[in-house]
């Protein structure tokens, strides 16, 4: 994995991948006492960043690949990334839910293009099925993180804010987290581009396995897996391919609670007029609440999505 | 009035102004049946498009202008814009605002660095208390609409919005209309760039002094002007500039009901995950309920604000 398959997904996705703009808000600059400038991929196609690695995967498959089709699990972002992805390159889209998924995301899913296989949480097991249908129709995994081409697409939001910041060559760059995907693409575009800039991963306390990892040096695990608005973003633990780059490029994870991360929605509510979700709020969260120990006066947060149902938003307005 | 004033515009704010990006969804074309486009001036910088027309006019003045100051009547995005605009230019902004304007706008008009001059609705003449202080400190006027710079600026979003179409020709264009500013300057700048499109001015249901003043041929008012959650877009009548040019280049006016600004608002947080507030919605509303009729299989429409206060956007989060 390296800069140049960031830039070789770039070339091949930046017509249909939206170049999101780079916000700023002298509102958001009092409240952290720092320059602070968000990457808002809610803006995204499909309203989360996964559109952009989806992009890439699919875009990056064979001729005969293609025409045998993609299959993927996801309850969530991932499978609407992929759905219109494969959809916008002539392959058909399988994507494998859990039937307990909000039913808007399955509809959504379904409205991109790509044919959903639903399976019992409880009774089923996901990977059987997929394996079944993936060898019965000959279709290519698309996995959400740990996966070359994903992470390539992923950096092209961060070659757009090597680009959009101008002259600024010392920030603290803080990217919301999961299996790392998003992070470790978004790290190997700034060392190319801005290598005075430092990442650092954001998570919901209690689902810290990325920081707690960093720190130990091996692959830590989450004690579970749900129980947290934030969940969108929670994986078992930071991926094979994604932690070694993390380590070489990431400085300390950060960690925001539930209520950070709902009024940084609300916050970005007000003062950017964006709609983000929990989990894709998380290092905007951290941007406001949590860099008083950061020595870099320019932060620079993602909103990885804005995938949120009207009661969490309502919620998130709620916060004071 | 003329498109090379807009052009001048152009490149005078292009630094200054964010070039907001235009959207669209499969979502909102299925809704409308026809292919939809979504300029969301939410995400200019203060939150609406009014921050270009004040941009275009500060930077118009003469430096002995600017040395002087500026002044400007408004209890919402006209003064928000007014207030960042003169700072950035290094001149001191004064905002007479009623007493009762919502808090928030208020702090807002402070935080961009202007002055704001309280009056009380009921009792003060605020014309008379704006001419006083504009004489004895030499200030200079900055109209929210009915003043060619503020229409140049303005002007400056239908010049982007001919270049983000691309190749599209034919298309109708709704805009929110108040004095008719933004529409008159989109309006120019499309006849010179995209002559085969048509403009509608899009008004709320019972306030279309507009609509009817295109019918009438003379300059319409409304009844009342106040009683509407979409008070921002609500002006007396179409403006002494603005109303030849609105005759001479726009289509009939469509209105829309509250209930149907609110559901606007819904969908474009589900399904572009930006704010609007309720004026800012209305031409969005009319591009999603009001278009049977119209004859283009392309809408764009402007959703030109969006400063709204958390009680109003949940109510729109309650739509169905």
């Amino acid at each position: 994995m390296n800069i140049d398959r960031i830039r070789a997904a770039h070339a091949r996705i930046s017509g249909t991948v939206r170049r999101t703009q780079l916000l700023n808000s002298p509102f958001l600059d009092d409240i952290v006492g720092k320059r602070v400038f968000v990457k808002p991929e809610c803006l995204q196609i499909t309203g989360s960043f996964k559109f952009r690695g989806a992009s890439a995967a699919v875009s990056g498959l064979s001729e005969d690949q293609r025409k045998r089709g993609v299959i993927a699990f996801s309850s969530g972002n991932h499978a609407q990334g992929v759905a219109l992805a494969a959809r916008q390159h002539g392959a058909q889209a399988t994507i494998v839910m859990p039937s307990d998924a909000p039913a808007v995301k399955i509809a959504n899913t379904r409205e991109y293009g790509a044919e959903v296989v639903l399976y019992e949480r409880g009774s089923e097991d996901r990977d059987k099925i997929g394996a079944e249908l993936a060898q019965a129709r000959g279709l290519t995994l698309i996995k959400p993180f740990d996966e070359p081409e994903v992470i390539a697409g992923q950096g092209t939001c961060g070659l757009e804010i090597a680009e959009q910041i101008g002259d600024v060559d010392d920030a603290a760059m803080l990217v919301c987290c999961g299996g790392g995907g998003f992070l470790s693409g978004i790290a190997l575009a700034l060392e190319a581009e801005k290598p005075g800039f430092t990442c650092h991963p954001v998570e919901p306390e209690g689902f810290d396995d990325v920081a707690r990892s960093l720190i130990s040096g091996k692959r830590e695990t989450n004690a579970q897996l749900s129980g947290n608005i934030c969940d969108a973003i929670i994986s078992p633990s930071p991926g094979e391919i994604t932690f070694p780059i993390l380590q070489r490029l990431c400085g300390a994870g950060l960690t925001v609670s539930e209520e950070e991360a709902l009024k940084a929605m609300r916050i970005a509510f007000e003062h950017l007029r964006v709609v983000a979700e929990p989990g894709g709020a998380v290092a905007l969260a951290a941007a406001l609440f949590r860099t008083a120990d950061i020595p870099q006066d320019t932060i620079v947060a993602t909103i990885s999505g804005g995938n949120v149902d009207a009661p969490m938003f309502k919620r998130a307005l709620e916060t004071t």
